[in-house]
Formats: structure tokens, C-alpha cells, sequence
């Protein structure tokens, strides 16, 4: 297998964490992994080849236009590695859209993409996760992407997570197919017929709420990006909120902390389930490689896991199954 | 005060807990309230007035064409009762369709409101709660009811809560004006008009994203029915899901619930404070009424909560408030 390529440039906070987190999936899973970034910014990279890119696209950046322009920066040219056969697959922590950018731009799209997707696991403790697509690449949806997305995110769940036959639901506000917005009723239309998932092996569950995104009942779930992303944001912001609520009562007094002291370790298998860091970052659906975007802050366990993650896609033959999957 | 009308009948689970909430609040509270409904299946009304309704919407009704067919439906004459001012508000738990179309067609809106639009309030332990509006009236929006939402959503802040300034966000996916859907980027730019803010005393923080929903940050948030009615629906998942969590956790082993048992305790006014149910329901602003929509799986105690709040908002005149607002 050839490298996974990690952009090391492209976060808020240097280099450190993610330098750290390929170093160790290399030494300690033995994975093949090639940094990407300005040779003079790195330190300690052991015996990692470093790929020189003079340029980086920092967070806060417009990604459409800076991607065009930074011809030598880091994303789009552990993009550039993939394209060339150099890297079997780019893991991207920071700036989302110019990850998205540079990979559509030089990998392409797979035959019949109109858009790809950003699909991001959502932790169930207890069951594989659920796949939620499109958490954030397209505000503005057709049905028909929405039938892409979905069967994209069937060929995905069924070669990451073993599942014989994904359960796909659609996003709506009533189980009803009759209830929603006009993209959810046109795209509800469009996913009930069977000819749509011969090529991934999915089923179509129907409409489903906000409240089946964490049941075990469901592997996808089918939005459109805005929605995705709110619905993203929305559970990570209440999850955090949890966390802290639940450890501020447990230690708000002397008494408290300490009839608790033996209790909060109960509660860190649950924290690490549910912890996002723990599933390998989004995955960018439709483009001609593994694209892995990591989150800005993302530590070096985070990276550990992108890179594990990339090297299982690349073995499990994603792309493949995404090409077959929407070509049906 | 005239009584406010507790439409009984809409639940799937019955009257008995919708009519033990409304005695609660008028025994306990010295509330006037009338209840609406058949009077043969009603029992234990103590001294509550009864007006007589035969017909029932029931949860599961299509609720456009039962409450133009079903003339003497109990939420029907429930809104009648405002109307005729008989009643100073209505409480509906049940059909929230069917609550909203026989407050639209028997009150009709406000002057210059283009849409009704369901406010539903975030509980944020330690701090005002945050009001969500659209829940859920308008599956698709334009950017201009979204202005309004945005208006209606600070008077009614300002008044339930008393916040001299709401803080008013809008849902997006990011907090830069230039990202999001099209109709979030056209309302951002409406919304930056200082003008649209005269009638209400709220004020515009900008977009804002799912994470920001429980912060403290916030008074009100605007979004589109689609939007709210699912990020509501996920808050209620993720809250839900992680109280079950935590619990098991904390119960797993016969073990674990022996040096949990001292600590659990510890955590009521935690779910307490989360409680949707402490909260009164979501209301229908944009109707020339008081209109309260509660769960149709509503306890006494969620009743009793509604019917307080319905009390409190007709004395803060509520309607007059929103009435200025929009006009602004």
C-alpha cells in the first residue's frame, strides 16, 4: 500500500499534535504515512518523509479562491500525491472547505457524481455508528444528490462497518412520506424505488427524525448539508453541554465530589464512546480517492485514528464500492 | 382574567392526566380554567367548567382537512372560545397541526404577520432558556417570515422572560454572514437592518451554529420549520439518549449501583432543569390569540406548567407585544 498523506499545515494550532499522531499510527500500527508541509516548520518527525509544500490554507480562509491560487500548499498537494498514484490516501485536519476543494479539484468526481458529501460517523455506543451525509459540502441540495448521497453512504457503511445491508433513512420533520420540505418529499419519492440501491446493497427505511440519529434501528442518515451540519453541530454542542452538566453536579460541592470519587470513573467508557475523536474524522463521499477531513483541534489520538481509518477505506476497496454504488 | 380553555381531548393517552394538570392549576394556582370536550368520557373534573365539544382530532389526523370538517372538534371550539372572548388562551396537547390550523382559521394572524411560527423554549440550566422559532409551522420558509420569526421570537423573550435586549441568532453553518443556505444569507442581510429591530427591542448577534443552542450566550434563535423541528427533535434525542447513558453507567454492575446510589440524587435538578416539561409547551406566535401547543404524551405536571405560562403571557400581553413588534 502505498503512504497515507497528512497535511500537517492546516490547523490553528501548528503542526505538533498532528506530526505526533501520523508519527505514532507509523511506528505503532505500522502504517505507511507521508507528512505534507514546510519541511523547516516540522520538528520531530522521526523517520517520516516529509513531502515539501512552500504554502498553507489556514483555517479561517476562503477555500474556493485559495485553493486556485495556493498551487503549493499543503492540502492540495497531499491531494496532488493521491492523484499521482504517490499516496493511497490524503487525511486533512483544518480547513474544510479547501480539503474538499483541493480533492475535488484533483482527484475529481467518480463517474456520475453530481456533488460529493461530507459524511461524519455519529458515535452509538453499543452499535456501529450512524452514518449522517451530507454534514456540511452542499447548503443547497437537489433531490436527486440527496439519492447520491445515500448511496454513497450505503456502500460506505456496508465495506467500513460490515454491514450486509445498511438502513437508510431520510432526515425529516414526521415519519410520514408526505411530511417535509419539498426536497425531503421529492427525494423520499425518488429513494422508494428499489432500482436506486442495486448498486450498494442498501434499504430504504423511509423518513426518520432527529430523535432516531443515535437508535440502533438506522446506519444512514440521508440530509442535505445545511441541515447535516446544524444537526452535527447541534448533537456535539449537547453532548458537550451533557459532560460538563453531569460533571459540574456530580463535583459542585465537597461532599459531592467526594461520595463521587468512585462513581466518575464509571462514566469514561461512556465519554470515550461517545467521543468523536475515537471514529476517524468526516469522510469526503464522490471524489476519486479516501479524502479524511479531521477536525481543526484535532489531537494526536484523533490522527492515530484518521490514519488507521484511511488505510482500512483504502484496503476495503471504498472507492470502488462507491463507484459501483451510484452507477447502480 | 377569562379562564383559559385546556382542549382535553387530542391525546392519545386520554383526558386523565390533561385533566388532572388543568384542576392542578386552578385548585393550586387559582387559574381559571374551562376545559373543552365530551363531557361523557371526562371524570374527576371537580369543579371545572366543561364546554361541550363532540368531535376529536386525534394525533395521528391529517390536520388541514379535519379541522375544516370537523366544525365542533374540541381544539376547534377551544379557539373559538379565545376568539369570542370567552377564554383568554388556549392550551392544545395532542395534534400540533390541528392546534395550529384552528388558531390560524378561528383567530387569524396578526396584522402583517405572513406566517405563524412555533417558539419552543431550549432549556439553559443556570440562565434564561433559549426561544427556538420556527419548531415546526413552516416546512419552507422565505427570507422575509424569517425577519419576522426573528421579531415575534424578541417580544416574545422579552416579555415571558423579561430580557431588556434579546439576543437574537440566526441558524447557520458557520458564523460568517457569506456562508449558509441562500435563504439564511438573504434573511442575515435583512436582519442587519437596523429598522426591523425598532418594534421589538431585540437585537441581531448574527448567524450562530448548533453548538450555540444550550449557550448562555443566546436569547432567541430563528430558523426555518424544517430546521428547528429537527434540531429540536435531535436536542430531545441527544438528551434523552445521554440521560439513559449515564444511568445505565451508573447502574451497570450490582457494584456500580451501590456506590452510585448516594450520587444519583445528585443529578435530579440536573433532569429537572432539562425537563422540556417545565416549560410550558411551545406557542403559536403570529395568531391574534395566546395559543399553547404541548406534547400529546403531556403529564399533569406538564399541563399545570402550560397553563401557568398561558396565564402569565396573557397578563404580559404577549399578543400586543408581538403585535408591535412586526409592525415596528
Amino acid at each position: 500500500m502505498q503512504p497515507i498523506a497528512v497535511d500537517v499545515m492546516g490547523t490553528d494550532n501548528g503542526p505538533t499534535q498532528i506530526v505526533a499522531g501520523a508519527r505514532q499510527a507509523a511506528e505503532d500500527l505500522g502504517i505507511p504515512v507521508v507528512l505534507v508541509g514546510r519541511p523547516d516548520a516540522l520538528a520531530d518527525t522521526g523517520s517520516l518523509e516529509v513531502v515539501a509544500a512552500s504554502e498553507v490554507i489556514a483555517m479561517g480562509e476562503d477555500a474556493a479562491s485559495s485553493v486556485r491560487r495556493k498551487k503549493d500548499a499543503s492540502v492540495v498537494r497531499a491531494a496532488e500525491l493521491v492523484r499521482d498514484g504517490k499516496a493511497s490516501a490524503m487525511v486533512c485536519p483544518g480547513n474544510t472547505g479547501a480539503a474538499m476543494g483541493s480533492a475535488l479539484l484533483r482527484l475529481g468526481r467518480l463517474p456520475g457524481v453530481s456533488r460529493p458529501a461530507i459524511a461524519t460517523p455519529l458515535p452509538v455506543p453499543g452499535s456501529t455508528p450512524t452514518v449522517l451525509l451530507d454534514a456540511g459540502a452542499n447548503a443547497e441540495c437537489q433531490p436527486g444528490w440527496l439519492v447520491q448521497f445515500a448511496q454513497m453512504g450505503a456502500a460506505y457503511a456496508a465495506g467500513r462497518y460490515g454491514i450486509t445491508t445498511p438502513r437508510v433513512g431520510l432526515l425529516s420533520i414526521g415519519e410520514e412520506d408526505t411530511k417535509g420540505s419539498d426536497l425531503v418529499k421529492e427525494a423520499n419519492a425518488l429513494l422508494r424505488n428499489a432500482a436506486v440501491w442495486e448498486g450498494s446493497g442498501g434499504t430504504f427505511v423511509g423518513n426518520v427524525e432527529g430523535r432516531d440519529l443515535l437508535s440502533d434501528r438506522l446506519d444512514v442518515v440521508v440530509t442535505d448539508g445545511f441541515t447535516g451540519n446544524v444537526v452535527l453541530k447541534t448533537l456535539e454542542g449537547a453532548m458537550g453541554f451533557m459532560r460538563r452538566a453531569v460533571v459540574g453536579a456530580l463535583t459542585a460541592t465537597e461532599e459531592a465530589a467526594q461520595a463521587s470519587q468512585h462513581v466518575l470513573p464509571l462514566l469514561v467508557p461512556l465519554a470515550a464512546e461517545m467521543d468523536p475523536d475515537s471514529y476517524g474524522g468526516a469522510l469526503l463521499l464522490g471524489v476519486d480517492g479516501v479524502c479524511i477531513i479531521s477536525h481543526g483541534s484535532s489531537s494526536s489520538a484523533a490522527i492515530v485514528n484518521a490514519v488507521r481509518a484511511a488505510s482500512e477505506l483504502v484496503e476495503q476497496g471504498l472507492v470502488d464500492r462507491l463507484r459501483r454504488s451510484v452507477k447502480g
